[in-house]
């Protein structure tokens, strides 16, 4: 017998998402007008027949790109990219976030803060319509993705953070990340819950996600981990032609080359 | 006991392609003439002695590139790629299509339209010979390459598309892309079916793709992923000169960072 | 039952860090005053609410950059990368290191060091307080980064260098790196271990990594590697402008050419 | 009981070179002349304390780079990459090979033929020394870089290659890849046979390839390969200001998109 993966069995019906309608404006700094645009989702499930045409989500249903940036002349366009999953009771949009970097007196620069991706959770309000003026955020480290792509058919994981940690209301705000595998193995199912005792709330999004859109999430964390570290900019600074340091054993980086020490 | 590959029983024979030949010119709006040219078949079949130059097929028997684009100047050449396996019945070649972009009031971009994989099915029409003018194909998105990049050794999977979604003659046109594993464990077979009620065509091409080829596959999609998805852009506009508000806490992004909200 | 990702249980506290205190002074080249300053961890256990906000570790409890280099003008500034885990007893941070290039007669270049990753470990002198000062080092070849990245989870492996070989004091100086499965499975532990007749020390700094932390490595491992060994120079030149030798058949290559010979 | 991973044991020794001496000069156009230069090995066995300073090899005992080609001004230097694997017996290097485009009509390219990556097997003439004057090769297909990857531990494959098809010489010359797992589990036997009957000479060239060396391989390969196939080209050409015909709906790319065909 064959082992037929169970596409058609997606439990998408089976999340629940549970959003206390009070706070629909209290989270939304940047809300947007409710709408009746309906997106259809664009998903790994069966049967979706329309795969393309639905891409072009409304700026109303999917997260709206931060507010205007002025685009300085020599740099190219800045681009507002995401990878977005689309369930019946929920939406996940995942969006990458650069590190800093600060300047050293020797003119070069240190990664001041690594870069993460902002995992973006909307309630559904109708079929097909999620409204991103609810959303909850996480905020997933390069950690965090270590623990997601190394994640077993039938591990699961949680992460805890604190937004408010270091300020005068650390201990107000909790958020909890459960990752665990659905009971038909086809996949996880992501639930975030937020404990808001400032504003007395606590919310629970669920998004049911499937072993192949796992599969892309692992594969687009994979791709953006070495930049959230700002690895790329050391790959992309090794040339044969670089007069600098970093090659012909120039004394700058001597003092940790192991061969240089005892 | 050692478990051998079975490059040599690759069942490339037993795979069959049904194509009406009334629907031929039908399906080929930039149909080629028909031609001889026998090109032969470049696999990771066994004992195939022929492996570069045979590469050099001619335009007739590859897809064809795209009409004449005009080279802009300043712009590096546009480049046609693809990667194709050739098998007893028919052909494969997976073209990667790029997303789309729409401009923002800011100045900035976002993705409206996600990249994706177009696979081109040609059937054989004689030894080595396929007819491109006969293709199907059918348009892979980044979900579904997760789902074919997953797949197990032993699992299936299949995708619905309806190329009409939207329009006046949605539903009346089908596709099918059915992936599942052959009998022995060698690999899976692909089968698109293309039933087409405006032109009351019902087509099957089928194609055995070897775990070596799928593994090829999967690391071209899992390269091309992030490209399709525009994170590239994201990538690449990480620099630590980069005075705009990615880095040092800009405002800009500020709405979106967890630490900012409750 | 589901296997539940034992992140709770990750056993930092079992790990120990032996460092005699009279090394300090003698292994810091570049040493930098001690002080209290506390970063909080950053790593992938559970329950950890600080995440972004301690990333801004001070430069005297990370390592610290190398010292100036001049930037020059048309030149991208350097900077400096790495990727730290922090522990009860110990911290480590990969930073990697750029290959060298030689010229040729003919005007071209060829790799004549490969790069490689530094390891870098060094003792928690109180709670998350790590002394940087007496760190020991480890040089990770392409490699051996090889054996870490296949690395079961049941698996073992040792490497062993002598930062003296060939010179008047090899074999005094013995650096072991171990890395073994914790017992529960949960991660492997990391031994340096410095033996130095030199100096009549022996040193060893124990820290665990987690399976998440060891995926994240093999990542930023695998994303470095092409790089370390210069493929990136060879990827980048691939351009169909290209008039030189590596297209159209030109001689240049041809003496190497499969085809081309007997 | 942990298993241990056996780096001890890599059976090393046990493999043998069958090069007979008369073939020396034969097969070597651009040969060097022979050598006491005596390069350590590079390789992930253990106890190897020499790991960076004999990476230093002279051109006599590493593959020679091809002759002279002139560097244009504007161009960025070449640069001559590979990896080596230093064996008791033998020396494998994997150089990457570039693809060929050919201009279209329309001023665009096609890649006219994939890239690929050479093997290069030097016998051991002594301890550590190779002959590369005596060096069989063979081209590995992208296609034969899947299977290579794709390969379980307890797998093995083979490639049959004639590089004189389809010329008057068209099967008198064999050229045999095998790849088989150690009996101990630890990797892979490399074994290269070429039987050429145009000069009457058989040999046989055995490496042994450690789990390690091939993740290396893999994972080169892995990086290598969107390149051999041209991809990166297209993956370069995405970009929001890109005013040709990949984005906005251009109809030049019409004619292929699914939804615009019946």
């Amino acid at each position: 017998m064959l082992q037929q993966l169970k596409l058609h069995s997606l439990p998408s019906s089976s999340s629940s998402t549970y959003l206390s309608p009070q706070n629909r404006s209290f989270f939304s700094p940047n809300s947007l007008p409710f709408s009746s645009v309906t997106p259809k989702p664009f998903s790994i499930t069966c049967r979706h027949s329309d795969l393309f045409d639905n891409k072009t989500f409304s700026s109303t249903s999917s997260p709206p790109p931060p507010p205007s940036s002025s685009s300085v002349g020599a740099l190219p366009p800045r681009v507002y990219v995401g990878h977005s999953i689309y369930k019946g009771k929920a939406a996940l949009t995942v969006t990458p976030r650069p590190p800093e970097f600060a300047p050293l007196d020797s003119g070069a620069f240190k990664i001041s803060r690594e870069g993460y991706v902002l995992l973006q959770f909307a309630p559904a309000i109708a079929s097909r319509q999620y409204d991103w003026t609810r959303k909850q955020v996480f905020s997933l480290s390069v950690g965090e993705m270590g623990t997601v792509i190394s994640l077993g058919a039938r591990e699961s994981c949680e992460f805890f953070h604190d937004p408010m940690k270091g300020k005068s209301d650390e201990g107000k705000v909790r958020k909890v990340l459960k990752v665990e595998p659905l009971p038909d193995g086809s996949g996880h199912l992501f639930n975030l819950n937020v404990q808001n005792k400032i504003v007395n709330v606590d919310e629970n999004i669920y998004i049911p996600i499937s072993k192949a859109e796992l599969t892309v999430l692992s594969s687009i964390f994979n791709f953006i981990m070495p930049y959230l570290l700002g690895w790329h900019t050391f790959a992309n600074s090794i040339k044969p032609d670089d007069s600098r340091g970093g090659n012909n054993a120039n004394p700058t980086y001597g003092g940790d080359y192991e061969w240089n020490r005892m």
